[in-house]
């Protein structure tokens, strides 16, 4: 059974994972690039994963066999399993529990497509939807307060099987990252009675030097404060809290404003490894007035070194208004059909 | 000029390092191995470094020329400015202000060794003197409000230069790494009257699980909540908060704990990359109660990637108590003279 470890200082939680725990010797080799020989993603190898939890079918298919579109299923290796109590309890001054969590794959496509992006607009709002299905199903489990949304693109940014696909993981605590934006957005709140998110994406709107695109209910900017060299946020323009309250509507503008940041992104770094992560409110919780969901998209071409770990400052060498102006130059072929803002005005 | 920008929601600091920004496709070639043809830290090459702010020489040499034993010069490519004036600002919700700080590097030894640990004891003394002199230096600056001392070794850790060296950055506000722990710490000494670093040496002296050196006045041990595999901390065993009140025994012993554990790291892992950071209280206070100053290692053998990014948590593959056990049973041929502790009891 994996432990989640408390930090007693910085109250961060770490999952130790005690399963599958390595010698010394595990970490001397290098790592071995990506093996493209046998994809266990791949339509026809669905007996190589756990079996499915939810997948979206063509009639008639059967579960675990091939004729899906998009297709969950629990991670082989999981961070933290699925049964079993939690079992909190304390270590002289420290704080642990049992490492009790959901940890699922969402494999995006039955073609060995290494891109999203690859992914016509309408199999995009597929993946989109898996994921909301997926939150509103392990909100119901109460072991659960948290459910994170991520996805690793090409070996740098930690990826091991290159088939494209996102993963969840639902935890028992809600995580250090999200806790510390839901504390500065609420004191926020508490003295101006505004969703801080609110108001960035207001005066993004007016300054534009760092939107990328601008739809009619999403906008993608580079934040002010990025920490990455062409960090990209995309954000509903309507406030809301939650990425579940998401309806069919959002849904396709989302998956063509995704698409669209991720293109430009390919195109303007050549292909450059990422991470996307879904930042949204707690389980317990659908309606915060001064949280606001989004998605970040970090784009991995810098090294963190000893000053980042150290500090948690980071040196960004791209301005993000030169970012966003450069992604905003980009002209993609296949340009999102609701781009109707400073992008197109240019 | 660099600027700082505040990240609204969270309150981190970021460095948009605007005078060395990049293009797009300055991030598209793959890294380049380290040049080791070239090497602007060894003897005789001082001229290609700007010129020194203090080194330890040998009577009767001159400044900038042959003759040194540790040497430390301004970063030829600063992260921050030495020069100017902070002009705190705002840009609507958003707050700035100028890059200004000291950014200096500790050039470790004049002969090309690519780790800390080839030296000899007394001259490892000499580098932690550096980092003490010069963080008593900067405290004088009154636009500065913390030192930041820290080590990358290996190109994965973000070095860019195999002689061995280590850094200091000085910064005019606190980093939020440090303020985080600050105030849990300061948290805990509230409702326990204790210093939170304090009780953990004594839990770990009584548990001996954890603990890598017990030597008179310092301890190593991989902490309880451990971010990464084989991280591993020393802290003076009696309470101080601040790294540059040690006084000469104590500087004696940590060279000596301090190359005792990296020996060690480096036979387990055979010469990881790593990083090292020392957190220590910031310049205003000398004499903090509840903070008590360390030193982070971190061998750098997992990559960190979008769970990790959005949430803060961390998945850590080796126990700490099999990592420090693991440790202890490393025999090092030159063993650090203090070691009196639980590693010499097995």
């Amino acid at each position: 059974m994996p432990e989640l470890r408390k930090d007693p200082i910085t109250g961060r939680w770490i999952i130790i994972a005690t399963e599958r725990a390595k010698r010394p010797t595990d970490f001397i080799t290098e790592d071995q690039p990506m093996q493209a020989s046998f994809c266990p993603f791949c339509e026809g190898n669905e007996d190589k994963t756990p079996p499915e939890i939810i997948a979206y079918r063509d009639k008639g298919s059967r579960p675990n066999s091939p004729g899906w579109r998009v297709r969950v299923v629990p991670n082989k290796f999981p961070a933290l399993k699925i049964e079993g109590s939690l079992n909190k309890r304390g270590e002289g001054i420290y704080d642990k529990m049992n490492g009790i969590g959901a940890h699922e794959v969402i494999i995006e496509t039955p073609r060995h497509e290494i891109s999203l992006t690859a992914l016509d607009d309408a199999h995009v709002q597929e993946i989109l939807w898996a994921y909301r299905d997926r939150l509103i199903d392990l909100k119901k489990d109460a072991r659960f307060v948290y459910g994170m949304i991520f996805k690793n693109v090409g070996l740098a940014a930690g990826a091991s099987l290159e088939h494209t696909h996102s993963q969840l993981i639902a935890t028992p605590t809600i995580p250090k990252a999200v806790f510390e934006e839901m504390r500065g957005a609420e004191a926020f709140y508490n003295y101006r009675g505004r969703c801080i998110f609110c108001d960035m994406i207001q005066q993004e709107i007016e300054s534009e030097d760092r939107v990328v695109f601008n739809f009619n209910n999403f906008i993608a900017f580079t934040p002010f404060a990025a920490r990455f060299p062409f960090e990209t946020w995309i954000l509903p323009k309507r406030h809301n809290s939650n990425f579940e309250n998401l309806q069919k509507l959002g849904i396709e503008e989302l998956a063509s404003i995704l698409k669209g940041v991720l293109l430009k992104l390919e195109k303007a770094l050549d292909y450059p490894p990422y991470n996307y992560v879904i930042h949204t409110g707690p389980f317990d919780r659908s309606d915060l007035s001064y949280y606001h969901w989004h998605i970040e998209i970090i784009p991995r071409l810098t090294k963190v070194a000893g000053f980042e770990w150290g500090t948690d400052f980071y040196i960004n060498p791209v301005p993000p208004e030169n970012a966003a102006q450069f992604l905003r130059e980009i002209k993609l072929e296949d340009t999102p059909v609701r781009n109707i803002g400073v992008s197109e005005k240019q």
